[in-house]
């Protein structure tokens, strides 16, 4: 009897009918054979993974696909990031998503610092000597990406970024979206912690050198995406499983982090179309000897989604479709096999769409479905399932839950 | 890319088999060209307008398909009515419908007094007289019907009515449904107004006419349906749309007022079988180029429905249909067409069954339905879905939604 369970999150597989497809959408379009093995031998069906209508990001998705009610437990990206970034994180703790960017006479006029890829690190090190009113953490990811974590009791969450996200714009001054007096005191200490960065940074080392090699300069930290990190039930509690998450992407780390999951890291394992797809299925597979529950995420499928490239989109769908082949002898697991969010090429972004799913295993009821597609799957057994009961489907399946009532 | 939303809602559409028609619903046995090309052009599904096998009325229906719970902000169809009236009403108001009535030895010998059709505005005139212990408003609006605002700052809406509604009854005695001061005071006042109402009204100029006639004089108003304003979030604070209705029906006019939306007249559209379908597909057609949404209400098959009348629902049907021929040029909108709640010849009344929709737009998923009927629906690629998210899927469609998350 199967009792191990794996979600395979494909980050942005929905789509919507594309005109230059022949009025198909990428996945129905894409030459799936494993995919559609998987359909055949498994109940399908359609998933809101939230809500019929309502987009979700990749953070809430997961949140939801993890059991959580994301309108109950989200607080916003920063602490994700912070917790996908391996930031150890308390639960007072307010955390931001940042960029290093350039500032010229009082404007954003880089963003991203020119993505500075050198000496971030350095820049990191002299941010610390910046001095606040509560302590904090700051660090530096990947380019022009970071993280800063304020922590102490009296923070507020909820604030607006500094970060004026447009081109050639003045840094936008952090206020309280709803007015308290601890997003008062938040505003008020990364309002401070941004004038102090571009005093830290202006004539710094790194920055000095970049403006020899007629670089941007990295002069300022942008905070934005802030939020209280959430106090979540971890999945051992929620559900009963000892589980572990794959993913390239720092977002959805953060959120099997901050879930309790352990983080498993794969070596070439990125979040682009890049990635080591074998190298994330042999993981997978290795996994589950570990562990009741493996969620894997892999991330491309979303990339050529907000891009608008149907074709490119397709192309890294059959590339995933062709190392499916792994998971063929995994007879003591139940899978799902579905997308966090659908992410249309004929918007360019996350839609409210729903996905396909299926779920294969033992003794599920299959049905008539032959093809993994959104339209296909919607013809399913499952007929139309919200992404919060998923988690809870599987562990039924795999016998790994408990009657309610007697 | 279509960013336009227009809601068809065919009021009373769904029904149930019925003997006389070989088992067919009304809309199965309709020849419907113009739906069925949409059903082909569209996704469709069928929908539990607030959740299955519970019978909206045309007030929670509607509420619903705008996005609102009904379980959470309707107080009852008073406020709805005297909104739909015209009637210009504040959070604290609290409002009933009314009818003309007819009293005799103490009891309703007719509840609309002979549907008066002349004298309404003298008569309300003469009771802008009564004294209560608070200010109110009443009007008269169509034929014996009426409303009447309470105005004051500690009423309660959860009251009984005063309309016995059955023949030969006495007027009932209004008392609180949950028992509470301000319920105590609405009903208070109310079983005060009416026995001043008959006062006012017994001698009045009007009725010493009518008795000369023959006709039953007006010589009582009875309250009923009260109930509290809600205090509604309006359309475009909800969903970020400005937003019209057009419909020919008081109660539907009232709940699309409280909303926010704005109440377009369209001259010959009643809530009759003799409205002007062209009218109100032209005045469709014409808003929605200054309108981001458009919600429409078409009456008539609900009437028929109620009166258990399939030939006549029928030949509406037909009529509807031919008059959708002026949509098929909307290519900048989504079109949703469904109900508010079906209305089953078979037991002359709302019924919770399910109604078919369809959704149609540039990329939506289509599937395979050919026709646009209860069961055709039902096999379609949006599944089972609730009324509460239709706007939401309209949105997502339209590219007018924010992502939830990251």
């Amino acid at each position: 009897m199967a009792d191990r369970i794996l979600m395979l999150i494909l980050d942005g597989i929905g789509d919507r009918v594309v005109k230059e497809l022949d009025d198909r959408t990428p996945l129905e379009t894409a030459d799936t054979p494993n995919l559609d093995e998987f359909s055949r031998k498994g109940v399908n069906g359609i998933m809101d993974t939230i809500a019929p209508g309502i987009r979700p990001g990749s953070d809430t998705g997961h949140l939801a696909l993890l059991g959580y009610d994301p309108y109950e437990v989200y607080s916003g990206r920063g602490p994700f990031e912070a917790a996908g970034a391996g930031i150890e994180l308390e639960p007072d703790d307010v955390a931001f998503r940042t960029n290093f960017a350039t500032i010229k006479d009082g404007r954003i006029v880089n963003r991203r610092a020119g993505r500075i890829k050198e000496g971030q690190e350095e820049l990191s090190k002299a941010l610390q000597d910046v001095e606040l009113e509560v302590d904090f953490q700051f660090e530096a990811t990947v380019e022009h990406r970071g993280v800063l974590v304020l922590k102490g009791e009296d923070l507020g969450g909820d604030v607006t970024d500094i970060d004026p996200h447009g081109a050639n714009e003045r840094i936008h001054e952090s206020t309280p979206v709803e007015d308290s007096e601890e997003n008062r005191r938040t505003a008020e200490i990364i309002n401070d912690f941004t004038q102090k960065s571009i005093e830290v940074l202006s004539d710094h080392p790194v920055n000095q050198q970049r403006a020899k090699e007629e670089k941007p300069p990295a002069n300022v930290v942008l905070p934005r995406g802030g939020g209280k990190v959430p106090d979540l039930e971890e999945i051992e509690s929620l559900h009963g499983l000892n589980s572990a998450a794959i993913s390239g992407i720092t977002l959805v780390r953060g959120v099997c982090c901050l879930a309790g999951m352990d983080i498993i890291d794969v070596e070439g394992a990125t979040g682009g179309l890049d990635t080591d797809l074998e190298a994330i299925m042999n993981e997978t597979v290795e996994s589950l000897k570990d562990y009741e529950f493996v969620l894997v995420n892999i991330k491309g499928c979303d990339l050529s989604g907000h891009d608008g490239l149907p074709e490119q989109k397709i192309d890294f769908i059959e590339k995933i479709d062709e190392h499916l082949e792994a998971l063929k002898g995994l007879d003591d697991t139940y899978i799902a096999i579905t997308g966090d969010h659908s992410t249309a090429v004929t918007i360019e972004d996350h839609s409210g769409d729903p996905l396909p799913i299926t779920i294969l295993g033992g003794d599920v009821r299959t049905d008539d479905v032959e093809q993994f597609s959104e339209r296909a799957c919607a013809q399913g057994g499952l007929n139309r399932i919200n992404g919060m009961v998923v988690l809870n489907i599987l562990k039924d399946l795999a016998d790994r839950t408990e009657k309610f009532g007697a």
